[in-house]
C-alpha cells in the first residue's frame, strides 16, 4: 500500500441471526483491495457482539487510519439501499447477538449525545444511486441493534476529525430471501415474503456511494 | 423450426401505467428461440389492452398450437416470484389499460366458469426455485387487471387440451424502482419504496419454471 | 321465532392459532337474536376444524333453513373489513386447525367446480360502509384455511337456490392486536404491529353487511 | 384553575394533508379540560407551519408553563400507538405544510445537538397500555415533517427543566381512512388500504399515557 494512497474503511458484519450468509459481509469481501477513484478499499468484518463492537472499531481505526469510513449491515425487510443519516445512542434489542446477548435500552456511550449525524454525501449518493436505477432511500434511524451501534461507534470516535463516516443497510440477497420463506413458521399473518436485491446490484450500489464520497471529499 | 420439437408459447406484456419497461416483456425476449430440454421457446408479446387481448390469445395459439403456455406479468410491489394457481372470471380495474379503457366487475367470458386452475406443476416449480435460491410464492389471486385476463383467456380456450398453462407473476425490475422513486407524490402516508428484482434472476428463475414444466410434461 | 320472518344465518369462528379470542365469534355473538330490517340473526359459531366444517354447514343449513348466509372470520394483518369475493376449491395451510390438522394442495370438493362467487350485494355493502366512514376493500381471495373452506362450503350447498351467501373478514381487535405484540418473537426482521379495529365498529360493520342484503333481497 | 394545580400541556396538529380532520386535534379538544390524577389538561392546537410552530411553542410555554408536556399527531399508515423516543434537528418534507411550505435537510435549530430525548417514561406507557390490550410500540423516529419538529422544539426550550415531554403519534381514525380509500388514484401498485384506531381508543391511551407520566413524576 502507497503511503500517499488514502484510505476508505469498509467494514461488513459477520452473519447473525441463524442466516447463513449476510450481504454486508459480502460486499466488504468483493470490495476488498478495489482502489476507487485512487482510493484504496480496506475491508474488514465485524463482530454482531455488543460486547466487542467498540474495540473491534478503536482497532480498527488505529491499524488503518482511514480517509474515509463506510460501514454495511443487513437490513431484514428492506427493499432498497437504504442510507443512515443518523446513529443514536441506544443499544436496545431481543434478538440476541452472535454471544446470546441481548439490551434493553442501555445508551451505548456514557457521556455520548443522543445522537451523530452521518458525514457522508447521502443526498449525492442517492442521486447517483436513482441516476444509475438503483432503488434507494435515506433513512431517519439506523434501528437499535448493533448496525446502529457501529454507526454511532464509528461517529463518537470521529467527530473531532475531518473524515465522512457512515453506514449503509443493504437488503437480504435472494437466497437469503429463500432460506427465510423455507424456514418460515406459519403463525396465521399474512405476510409478503422479504424482498431482497442481488449482490451485484448491492456492490455495485456501494461502490458508487464510495465513488461519490471520495470524489467529492478529494481536492484536485 | 423442427416440425417435432414442442413449442412453449411464453408472452410477456407490453410496458403499462406508465412505466419505461416491463420485465415480464424483457424476459420474453430474453428467452425467445431458446432450447429448453428439447422445447423451443416462443417469445411473443402481449398487449396491455382488455378489448384485444382475446384475439391475441386465439391468434398465438392458432399460429404455434403450443405443448405448453407460460404467460408473464409484472406485479408492481410485490417481492418474489409469484405462480398463480388460478385465473378468475373477472376483469375489474381503475387504472386504465393502454387504451384507456377500464372495467368494473365484468366477466371475461360470458358462460365461463367461475375459475380456472393453471396446469403448471406449481409444487415442482416452487421447490426448485427454492432450491436455487430464488424466493418464490404461490398465490390465489393474480388480481382483476390484464393479467388475470390472460391467465383465465388462455385457460378456458384449452380447457379441454392436455396443455400445461399458466401465469408467473414478476417483480418489478431495479431500475423501475426506482423510476417509481423519482416518480412518487408524497402524500404524507409513510411507505416503503417498491421492492424488486434483477432481471437476470427473473429470467433464470421462469427458465427454471419451463424447465420444470417441459420435463415433468415429457414421456421419457 | 314467527313461521314467516325470515332468518339470517350468521356463522363466527372460534378462537384458534392460540389466540384469546376472536372477533368474529364475538360479532356473531353480539348480534345473534337481533332483527334488521325484519329478518332475525341467527348466530352459530363454527369450529376451525377441516375434518368438521361440512357436517356443521349442513347441520346448520338444514336447521335453519336460512334467507341469507354470512360468515365471519378472522384475518390477521388485515387493516380493514375484507367482502370476499370468491371461495376456491381449495384447502391448503401449515396453521394447524383446533384438531391440528393441516392440508396440502387439497380440494375441498370432489366434484366441486374450481371457484363459486359469493352472492352478497358487495358494491352495496362496500359503498354504505365507506358512506358511514368504515374502511373495507372487495377481496379476490379468501385464502386457503378455514375461512375459505367455510365460504366455498356454504356456497357449494347453496348453489341451486336463492339465498344470498358471503363471507366477511374482519381485523384483529385491538386487545388479540396487543397480545399479538407481547406474544412476539424477535427474528431481526422489521415489520410493523398488526393493525386492528374496534369490535364496536365490525359489529356495526357486519350489521349494515347484513341491512344491505336483506333489504336488497327483500321485495316491497 | 387552581394556582396548585399542576398543568399538562396536551398539544394537537390541525388538520393537513387534505384530510378532513386529524386525531390528534380531536384528542386534544376530548381530553381539553380534564383532571387526571391531579393535574389538569390544558389542551391547544398547534399549526402545521413550519414557519409558525416555533413561536407557538414559546407562547404555548410561557402562558401555561406546564409541569408535564405531551404532544399528538397523526401517522397516517401506522397500526399502533406510537411513542416518540427521540426527536432529531432536521426538517425534511416534500409534502407542503398547511402554509405551502416544504423543506429539505434543514436543521431546526442551528445551534442544537442533532437529537434530543424524549422525556416520558415510555417503557412505564408501554407496559400500561398493552396491560389494557391497547397495541403500541415505541418509535426511533418522529419523521422529519411537523411533528418532529414540534417534539424537538418542545424538548429544546425545556432542555434545562424537569418538564417531562414527550410526542405519540396516532393511526388514522377509521373514517380518516374511509376517506383515503374514496380518494386513492389507482396506480397498479398492490398496496392495502391505511390501518385504524377509533378515536374512542386513541383518547384511552393518551389518557394513559398521562396518568403514567403524571403518577411516576408526582412526589407525594
Amino acid at each position: 500500500m502507497s503511503k500517499t494512497q488514502p484510505t476508505v474503511l469498509l467494514t461488513g458484519f459477520e452473519p447473525y441471526g441463524g442466516m447463513s450468509g449476510n450481504p454486508a459481509y459480502a460486499t466488504m469481501r468483493a470490495l476488498d483491495g478495489e482502489i476507487i477513484a485512487g482510493h484504496r478499499i480496506v475491508g474488514r468484518p465485524l463482530p454482531v457482539s455488543i460486547a466487542r463492537i467498540g474495540a473491534e472499531i478503536d482497532d480498527l481505526l488505529h491499524e488503518f487510519r482511514p480517509q474515509t469510513v463506510i460501514s454495511l449491515g443487513l437490513a431484514p425487510g428492506e427493499p432498497v439501499i437504504r442510507l443512515e443519516r443518523v446513529g443514536l445512542n441506544l443499544a436496545d434489542f431481543e434478538l440476541g447477538d452472535n454471544e446470546g446477548l441481548t439490551s434493553r435500552d442501555q445508551p451505548l456511550s456514557r457521556q455520548g449525545s443522543a445522537a451523530r449525524w452521518a458525514s457522508l454525501p447521502l443526498r449525492r449518493i442517492e442521486a447517483a444511486l436513482l441516476a444509475k436505477g438503483i432503488p434507494v432511500r435515506l433513512s431517519e434511524t439506523a434501528g437499535t441493534y448493533l448496525c446502529n451501534a457501529c454507526l454511532y461507534g464509528f461517529l463518537e470516535r470521529l467527530e473531532d476529525q475531518a473524515v465522512p463516516c457512515g453506514f449503509i443497510h443493504v437488503p437480504m440477497t435472494p437466497d437469503l430471501a429463500a432460506e427465510a420463506i423455507v424456514r418460515r413458521r406459519h403463525d396465521g399473518m399474512d405476510r409478503l415474503p422479504p424482498p431482497s436485491m442481488s449482490l451485484d446490484l448491492i456492490v455495485a450500489a456501494v461502490r458508487i456511494a464510495i465513488s461519490e464520497t471520495v470524489s467529492g471529499s478529494a481536492p484536485a
